[in-house]
């Protein structure tokens, strides 16, 4: 009665946030990796009792030490052969560096095993042009980009990151070369951007949406590429259709997904252990291992947020019942406006638990859908046309990121 | 693509140790109540590197006040609809004072909708007669006693609580009732007894099998009983076949599938929702939801730990090549034993994730072996015994415990 799945063992160290109530982080994503048969030793950088949306949280950080002090446990005992470390949402500069050193460790130990060891680094610093992290951890992130095997910022920390202004399809894919060239990152994926249907101008993700035509709605844009030998990019689209929530702990979501699904491609195609599961430089974007896992993420994910938002309908319903109780004063008028406020956040939950088999088999539905697209540049690719990165004023920023921080999207 | 589960959506707030590798506490409870179906809400009284199997340990404890802290965060966002408080490994009595005033809070809560909470108490304090825990714990967790709807003790931990020495099912049987006579506790189960195959009498779990004819093999019975509305005991017992190999975490995996597999039998019998699930009066002990799940939990537990004994066996194999290379010298070898300890310690860890379909199915190859029988009592029932609960020395230690600890078994 033993489960079929289709992800081989992996040995997952995940370092990440716990939270008592709801999904972010790695009450996310470890119970998601385990669930498509990832073995996931936990390391969690802060114990909150819930998820920032909620405007209110109790908890504390883990210090950088006890970070190391749990790593070093971990050594005593000899259990640290990981196959992939998934690091998220560090609270400090110093954390950030005892994540890097723990990433370095593991690097430097599977040099005698090539292809034993493959980082996603998930650079959790902010989003829409505002930093939720201390402003020292930007260089610290930046510090581990080279060690890095995946990155999946979403645009405002692809901005940060490559020093460069993203505001349509083809300044993201310089981004991504930038982000390839300058720090060696083999595999890239930007997430969930939104993009305008008729200028294709960047839009940041609380404007309302755009004009749409009669039959036409909004998507979300998804953006990889896996370099090539010499660092080009390949680079592959998905488009989804975007649902009018904002749902927490989808970052983390994807993350751990990708690192099943990656994991399970890169096993049954001719990647190079060597160099960071890479492929060879004639397999086309669209064939990538990366492009084929993120087709069968996006698509569990589309079908788990559905789920989450129906069901989310269903529990507002009785929003106004649960609200009515309370005072009906001018001065009650906050509190009952902040106690709606906190229904609607766990409302938004992502229905996890009871839809795990939409996350272990990807639901054909939308699988057939989600099919990887070449991207169209106007210019050409970001490799062909002319630019140095040097050009792009990025290589400056490769240091302590100065600068970069206030980038707004607008 | 939902997967169908037949366990009723459960809001669980699970408190219990979190290890980063490794399968006990939190750990291993959450992820089993949730692959069955269950939304926990974990928070962690410790977070530490690895389980005390392995003698050395990195990481640190959640204080009482911290503990506090995440509850009260949970409340002021409106997150505490708990139906099932499952209460395991608490660091401190300060720590349990916290837990008991958590339970006693959603049980004070509940009292407007009766049935809608449920608390599970896993009073781990010690075993064969070694208490692991501070001494001022013991009382700590008595004074919980009376809030739990079920509580899960060993051997030793039955014995501390109900001041009542046991040495065969007489006594065992004693023991139960005095704890749902002085604690008015509506359901308990004591796991994994061992009975001498010709003299009944109780085996510490350090012993060696004792000697079997030809064909038999070790057993270890499990206990439980649901008392009627008098506090009178119904028994059963459920033999095992013994796996020679001491799993780390089994009680946590016990606890996490009976608060699933409970919540499924009493949603579909007709249990009193007034007073934690309790039975009709003329139900048989063998027919009692208890019984029923206990038989589920047993026969999926059984199927995983032969699985995890069968990939240790195989993980094994290649233990001597690990630790050949040590050095050899007289002052190696201690390093070497240590090693090779160690890497025995990782071996035991029990497969879960890859196993978790035995999990969420009870194996018809064990759920049929594994039924609950009645428990036959030489002097008759120990209701029926003629003796009253201040005959049995008992009533003494309702208070502080106070020469209960130091109770060996022989």
């Amino acid at each position: 009665m033993a489960e079929e799945l289709d992800v081989p063992e992996t040995k997952v160290l995940a370092i990440a946030s716990h939270v008592a109530y709801g999904y972010v982080g790695n009450t996310m994503a470890s119970f998601i990796m385990q669930s498509l048969g990832c073995e996931v030793t936990a390391i969690n950088t802060v114990q909150y009792s819930n998820h920032s949306g909620y405007r209110q949280v109790k908890g504390r950080k883990t210090t950088a030490e006890e970070i190391l002090q749990l790593y070093e446990g971990l050594k005593q005992s000899y259990l640290t052969d990981f196959d992939v470390l998934l690091s998220g949402y560090t609270p400090s500069a110093e954390a950030v560096e005892a994540v890097g050193k723990i990433g370095r460790e593991l690097r430097f130990k599977s040099t005698t095993k090539p292809g034993s060891f493959f980082w996603v680094l998930d650079p959790v610093m902010g989003d829409d042009g505002r930093l939720y992290i201390p402003e020292d951890e930007v260089p610290a992130y930046k510090s581990l980009l080279r060690e890095a095997d995946l990155i999946l910022p979403n645009q405002f920390e692809a901005e940060l990151l490559s020093g460069t202004k993203i505001t349509d399809v083809q300044s993201l894919a310089t981004a991504i070369r930038v982000l390839h060239t300058i720090y060696r990152i083999p595999h890239i994926i930007i997430t969930s951007i939104r993009l305008h249907p008729l200028t294709g101008r960047t839009l940041p993700s609380t404007t309302d949406t755009p004009e749409l035509g009669p039959g036409e709605q909004e998507t979300m844009t998804c953006i990889g590429s896996s370099a090539t030998s010499s660092f080009h990019p390949r680079l592959f689209r998905i488009d989804i259709p975007a649902i009018p929530v904002f749902f927490s702990g989808t970052g983390d979501m994807f993350a751990a997904l990708t690192v099943a699904r990656l994991r399970a491609e890169a096993a049954s195609a001719h990647v190079d252990n060597n160099s960071g599961w890479t492929s060879p430089d004639d397999v086309a974007s669209t064939d990538l291992p990366l492009a084929k896992a993120v087709e069968k993420v996006l698509a569990s994910m589309q079908a788990v947020l559905v789920k989450t938002y129906e069901a989310m309908q269903e529990e507002l319903k009785g929003l106004e019942n649960a609200v009515q109780g309370l005072g009906k004063g001018e001065e009650d008028r906050e509190a009952v406006e902040k106690r709606r406020r906190l229904l609607r956040t766990k409302a938004a939950e992502v229905r996890v638990v009871r839809n795990v088999g939409l996350l272990k088999k990807a639901p054909e539905e939308w699988s057939e859908k989600f099919r990887a697209k070449e991207v169209e540049l106007e210019n050409g690719t970001p490799t062909e046309n002319g630019r140095k990165p040097d050009e792009l004023g990025v290589t400056k920023l490769g240091g302590d990121g100065e600068g970069a921080i206030h980038i707004e999207t607008a």
